[in-house]
């Protein structure tokens, strides 16, 4: 059986795989904040992606992981390997669209250089969640409401590459998550003037892009995404059973029971 | 020829028509933060909307134009006049959907009521803007391809009734109109992290949803909306000629100017 590299970014993510799959070879870009100790990362700089593929290699990799974000690199275009020269015109095209477009990149050339790319959720289905209510009070008929609106807006907005996740309260749209994220736009929402949201809750919803490769950037939540929806005063998340990442799944369930949420996992 | 009455909000439109039109008779239902001085209104409270129909005949108008925003009334169901009891089963089942369902039962209550409904751009056309650059430097191509991705943005979001506006930078999306109005929007954008943002500036999409009717809800530019994008780092705004309301022209051209910003107008 061949080992698996992960690619890690941040986030919760690479942690639980690296401790669910311990003879995994961890890779990590310099700079970046990765939640693995530091003893398990083979770090590598960003502008010699050839030397990750080596080192993948020289390791006995044959399937890759990407887990956890990772920021737009700012490139440093004098220490660019060989690997990073000629893939220069494609990253800089790249570059110009959303995250799918470079991220879709990103497994293209894992592939062109003989890696099967894995989704995280392939290799731990316990990752994601089944149908149903996972935690908390059902959803009210107004909740359940304000969650088909939001799937609505996201299949709407889905193709456009700008986010995974929006809050309706009471039919109103509070919220579009983009560049910044869901805990992000959680707090904005929060900040809503009460002359306009008024007494209404509201629910966050949470799902991948229609026909996204979930391969990479799977939607994730976590214990602080549920505490994020609580400070923003909303009833509820619902996500896409099988499709969104749980990071620290008992924490998380639990937090949803201690905050008085539901979550509430529903099929594409 | 017939009198015109105002239904005035809030913002500068309402007091940027109430001066040019100096016979018409201005209504605003109490509550309401209106800048039209308050011995040109005639206050009504939201739950008596059968005496602003009377006040209106009363005055001698037959054209009725809605101006600027309206916060979702909280009505108090022990006042509601009889034109208001008959209309709170349609009232309610607006409220359910987004801004554009309720502002088209006013139009349509209106109408009902023997009114003819006028849009603010119709009786002052210098309110909106001509094609091409109404001020500062020509924007870059970059500045244009973010143009074209904030459009097909707000166009796949459009049948959604969400927002009118969103800001793209270098191809990445940094915000989407919602609720909160373009000014929070813009005050997000500008707090995005510099580890997501990098240098990147970006563009201002202003523009009304596919199919729009712009006799309610016209999207507005005014000064402090160039202070907002100039805040968030923006390089320009771009907006539909003849469909987006400019409050004070004079001030808000002399503004971008002074900001270093691009106004550009393009039709739909």
């Amino acid at each position: 059986m061949s080992r698996i590299g992960i690619i890690a970014g941040t986030g919760g993510l690479p942690l639980a795989l690296a401790q669910a799959l311990p003879d995994a070879h961890v890779v990590a870009f310099e700079g970046a904040s990765v939640a693995v100790p530091e003893d398990r990362l083979d770090r590598h700089r960003i502008e010699k992606l050839g030397g990750v593929f080596d080192a993948l290699r020289a390791a006995g990799v044959s399937r890759v992981v990407m887990a956890g974000a990772m920021s737009r690199p700012a490139l440093d275009p004098s220490a660019l390997d060989p690997v990073m020269m000629a893939l220069a015109p494609r990253i800089l095209m790249a570059m110009q669209g959303g995250d799918d477009a470079l991220l879709r990149l990103v497994i293209t050339v894992f592939e062109e250089q003989g890696f099967a790319v894995v989704g995280a959720h392939e290799l731990l289905p316990d990752l994601t969640a089944g149908d149903g209510l996972l935690a908390g009070p059902a959803p009210s008929d107004r909740a359940r409401a304000d969650i088909a609106r939001g799937r609505d807006i996201l299949a709407a907005i889905g193709p456009m590459d700008v986010g995974q996740g929006c809050v309706v309260a009471e039919g109103l749209c509070l919220g579009v998550e983009t560049l910044q994220g869901t805990d992000a736009m959680l707090r904005f929402v929060g900040e809503t003037p009460g002359s306009l949201r008024g007494t209404r809750r509201g629910v966050l919803v949470k799902r991948p892009k229609p026909g996204q490769d979930l391969r990479v950037d799977m939607p994730a939540i976590g214990p602080a995404t549920v505490e994020a929806a609580a400070a923003a005063g909303l009833d509820g998340i619902a996500i896409q059973s099988g499709a969104v990442l749980l990071i620290d799944r008992a924490e998380l369930l639990s937090m949803v029971e201690a905050r008085g949420l539901f979550l509430l996992a529903e099929p594409a």
